[in-house]
């Protein structure tokens, strides 16, 4: 059986991508800076209203898969695509990257997952996501010898939103635990954990989950608390081990007494934030699963983080095996 | 009757584009730098090959239409989509710039065009266009009032490749011609000057075109001649007015017994030079159907062109009348 560093689990979404002034999304009353779940009628009317985009895969989880394979380990990805044209670019995306990606394409409708995600001149992302697909994910895609061969089994928070996401990886968590492996998650949103607080704590409590990754208003929403300090004392009991990011003010791992800052990379120009949580947890996924320590794993993370802030699109299309070993770091 | 600045004319793609070593060029039969044009077998075999890509609407004169609106012109575009998803993307992104673009697309095959687009180390691009719908256009597409209603219309040499699309060219220049309008075209690529040499030259002396431009590898091309000094002073004699692009040389436009030479801006980081010949005919028509100097047109079309280098894909996500307006050139 073939060993993987890492299995990610997620919403296979292509991203189409445009700027816009904050007024747009004051006018069109979207969330700034948060996932907002649409449904087919305003994911239309949205498009309509949205200036030239750019069309690159996304989705949280298989961003971090690329990332992964972009820094040379190996990682698998379960998510859902139609066979449509874009389902047929996601999964030329993520295969071309090295990733192993084998859950069964729908036949037919609903169409795959898109997310229309408005750039801000902050460089701040505001996503617009049509789950389409993406809702037929189940406990029927969860392939077994994956799940038990991957070091880590990671998915998002945002499987809480389409209905039988949440059985695939209760599944997947149950055969990567029998074999040894441990579980992680990203909390996804902050109001993704507002919808699902009670469920996230218990993945947590319930030892489901092994690894958490957050940033500061995940975790502050998590505890329902306005104290960055506090929030991190409650999921350092709540958990193996946490990395919260914070933005340009790096990041934090903690696990059991250990505490360990993390700097974030010095950014040329902010262009676009799509995907700085993803890519850090896949830099700090391929240093734990390469054995490294996590100081090691947070500044892995925090590279790929800085690099994919520094383009448009969730993906970085340069190596991150090569940054990685510019600078050092691996 | 509404009034257009520019009318554009050109082959309607999409650009999938990836990053690549330049081994992979040589291994593939790639010609660096050029657009090869490819059928639909080779197009499926090189995007199996080919790694993690974003998607973009491309095509040289839809961009050229992009930037002249994004400049605050108002520009049209005749061009031929199939009614399928590319062409849906595709047509939102150019109506979405601002773009009148009324083009009948196709009821079914073959699909919208697509161009491969390998962007080396050197930022250096490569095209593989698969040309799809595009070898549909033909005159029944030349709208007319548009045509009479352009301040100058300007196509794409690379329309010579498609088997119709020179009707409509010529049906076009007759209607702008009969209104007192000008015509312009790129000469595209030295290899499409190679194949269609003697037509382009015909198109030149006769009349037909009045404002060139190209590239120096394309004016040496169009002459077979190894001078860029002797280049210049025949193409100053073929057509009105000709402007002729060196890279980081800067660029020279001719007129009569004017030469007027024009710097390049100044590059941080050159990404992917696609769309920096489009964006700089962008910039200069814009400028000339705004009434101003060589001068200041060349130093608009330096701007777009080196603006859109810095960036993957080849249209700027920025509005280049803000880019302009801050560099006080408008």
């Amino acid at each position: 059986m073939s060993q993987f560093d890492v299995l990610c689990i997620g919403n296979a979404i292509v991203d189409i991508i445009a700027r816009c002034e904050d007024d747009f999304l004051v006018d069109n009353g979207i969330a700034k800076g948060a996932m907002n779940l649409i449904d087919a009628a305003r994911a239309e009317l949205l498009y309509s209203r949205m200036g030239p985009a750019v069309e690159a895969s996304g989705g949280s989880a298989g961003n971090t898969a690329a990332g992964i394979a972009s820094f040379g380990g190996s990682a698998a990805f379960f998510g859902k695509v139609s066979s449509d044209h874009l389902g047929h670019v996601y999964t030329h995306d993520i295969r071309a990257q090295g990733v192993a990606f084998d859950t069964r394409p729908l036949a037919a409708e609903p169409p795959t997952a898109r997310s229309m995600i408005f750039v801000t001149p902050d460089g701040e992302r505001s996503m617009n996501t049509y789950l389409g697909a993406c809702v037929e994910l189940g406990p029927e895609d969860v392939e077994a010898d994956k799940a038990a061969a991957a070091k880590v089994t990671y998915f998002e928070g945002y499987l809480w939103d389409p209905p039988r996401a949440k059985e695939a990886i209760r599944r997947t968590a149950g055969i990567a635990h029998a074999a040894g492996r441990e579980v992680s998650m990203t909390l996804s949103d902050p109001f993704c954990v507002d919808r699902y607080r009670g469920e996230f704590l218990e993945l947590m409590r319930s030892g489901t989950v092994d690894i958490v990754f957050a940033n500061e208003s995940e975790l502050k929403s998590l505890y329902q608390t306005s104290s960055f300090e506090a929030g991190l004392e409650m999921i350092r009991r709540d958990c193996k081990l946490a990395a919260v990011t914070r933005s340009e003010l790096g990041s934090i791992a903690v696990r059991g007494a250990e505490t360990v800052p993390v700097q974030a990379i010095e950014i040329d120009q902010l262009v676009d934030t799509t995907g700085a949580g993803d890519l850090y947890a896949a830099g700090f996924l391929y240093g734990y699963t390469s054995g490294r320590s996590l100081a090691d794993c947070g500044a892995l993370g925090s590279l790929a983080a800085g690099l994919v802030i520094q383009q448009i699109g969730p993906r970085p299309l340069m190596s991150l095996r090569d940054q990685a070993r510019e600078r050092g770091l691996i």
